[in-house]
């Protein structure tokens, strides 16, 4: 009865960087989507005195009693610091807490007793003294909900959704790491995302040439006839509705745009260019193939600005505007 | 004294193509930007009857006398084809005249006759049977003008300018080709361009990462050490204000394009991605290093909608807009 009403969790992020600072002002911008965070409320209370923000702090034992707050305070699930953080110098003795809050609101994503988790950001640098041994956020997801190997990552702006096959490589290893399986897995869990999160009842993929011109017949590189049309036969044999090989440079206009729901970019910047470009504020990362819905800003922990009062909640506001969306569908899909 | 009053030479492109079109369209929305064409004069005639354009020809025999004539009529230089052309099919019997126009409009612009050119269209396929043997349209100008191998490529649209340090190879060879020398000779002549055809007294050359984040301090490829940056450091040896590498994803934002008057991208569709995307049509194709000014359309020769009446004339609109503003600049520095 009650699907699609469970409030999102928050977690920290870094509390040296903006993330608290984010929240405090998503909470002051929105009064339609409960929500609570993981975070200490006293360095919370402390931070929106700092900044002048007019945010009482609840601290809550459950997400159950987020309904009965969020219209008068920001709802804190208590995760405590072991020390006040400074603004833009991580504390390695913080590390933890901040790891906690991601396994915390995992957990009760898990469980069903939150919608959805946004995280604020990370610093895996920061993190790596306390034993976290992950390349970043979605991999340590990953790990958690048990389904490692198996996460995407689509960053969704206003009006292009994109995905790409690998992510954290160089160019030249993510060149290599191209392979037709790889294509197909990403593109599949795409497909299944848009699908039961997104509720496209027939997703169109975009899928994008390697090189210049998607390799002009060959003659401008071969892995568009050797590795992403292979893909894309098998995909179609799977009844999904691909397109493509499309030439990267002319697939992002506003005409090329209406042809695809989400494309599938062959590497991280033929990916985040176009979405950054048209849109830097209000892309939001979400992660596609977890038993989790789980979204993030697109954005990092920008020490340089934190405490100064001049970070834009943007970002933070769409992925909890996208989380409190698509989490009940997912929940819905799971009832059914 | 007559500096900068120069008319513009466009050339005809692939006659089978939409270069005719755009060409009679543009007389007719251009009436303060003095041009002729070399094209054929009948086909030219035969093409505005059968597009229903009012657009007068009129045949001249030199460039000067496009001042009296351009106001009642498109002043055409002629240059005869074999057979009248058939849209979306281009005949090899026409191509020896495609070749004469880009011959005969850069000898124009050498002796001075003609203060730019502006080249319509080509589809280098159809040019190879008549003894056409370079890569492209710039190739072949960079040949005729006498200074092979030095040409650069700039896509300039209305809020950003990207020059790829490569142009036609596969991704995995533009990695492969990418070395100090060639990005310091791209900048350099991307500077000198910047300067002495774009007025600016000290440009802005923003220079990309090859990698994600830049390489990440080298946890996500080393050419940004290796290669980027000791390029770098020649160019401000040299005096030129360069900086960078920039992440690419976050560098076409429009704060981020404030810091930069030109973008000096490490490969094609890191720079055409973000030009495209941004504005597809009215993208303008410069070319650097050559002693003529040379701009022409970003775009081919659109054999599936030849003579069907909608091409959009945008690009060469721009692409002569631009000329007729480099020209002048160009011949000025000459003339000193």
């Amino acid at each position: 009865m009650l699907v699609g009403m469970q409030p999102l969790a928050l977690t920290m992020g870094d509390p040296a960087g903006i993330g608290g600072e984010l929240t405090l002002r998503a909470w002051l911008a929105l009064r339609q989507t409960p929500f609570c965070v993981l975070d200490d409320p006293d360095r919370l209370r402390a931070l929106a005195r700092h900044l002048n923000l007019s945010v009482p702090i609840a601290t809550i034992d459950s997400p159950a009693q987020v309904g009965a707050t969020f219209a008068d305070a920001l709802p804190v699930l208590p995760v405590r610091l072991a020390n006040p953080p400074r603004f833009g110098d991580p504390d390695p003795a913080n590390a933890p807490a901040t790891i906690a809050a991601i396994e915390q609101a995992t957990h009760l994503a898990m469980s069903g007793a939150v919608g959805a988790i946004v995280t604020n950001p990370i610093n895996k640098a920061a993190l790596y003294g306390a034993g976290f041994a992950y390349p970043g956020h979605t991999e340590f997801l990953a790990a958690l909900t048990g389904v490692p190997n198996q996460e995407v990552m689509m960053l969704a702006g206003p009006t292009l959704r994109v995905v790409p096959v690998t992510v954290h490589l160089s160019l030249r290893k993510a060149i290599a790491a191209l392979t037709t399986e790889r294509i197909v897995a990403v593109a599949r869990t795409t497909a299944l995302a848009m699908r039961r999160d997104f509720g496209f009842a027939r997703p169109r993929l975009g899928i994008a040439g390697l090189n210049p011109h998607a390799g002009e017949q060959g003659t401008l590189g071969d892995e568009e006839g050797e590795i992403i049309v292979p893909a894309m036969r098998i995909l179609r044999e799977d009844g999904i509705d691909v397109s493509g090989p499309w030439p990267p440079d002319t697939m992002f206009t506003e005409e090329a745009r209406t042809r695809y729901d989400a494309a599938i970019c062959m590497y991280h910047d033929q990916a985040l260019i176009p979405l950054k470009t048209l849109d830097m504020d209000r892309g939001v990362n979400v992660t596609l193939g977890l038993p989790i819905v789980r979204t993030s800003p697109d954005h990092g922990t920008a020490y340089d600005i934190a405490g100064k009062g001049i970070a834009r909640p943007v970002s933070l506001i769409a992925a909890i505007e996208l989380a409190a969306w698509l989490g009940p569908r997912r929940a819905l899909t799971r009832a059914r």
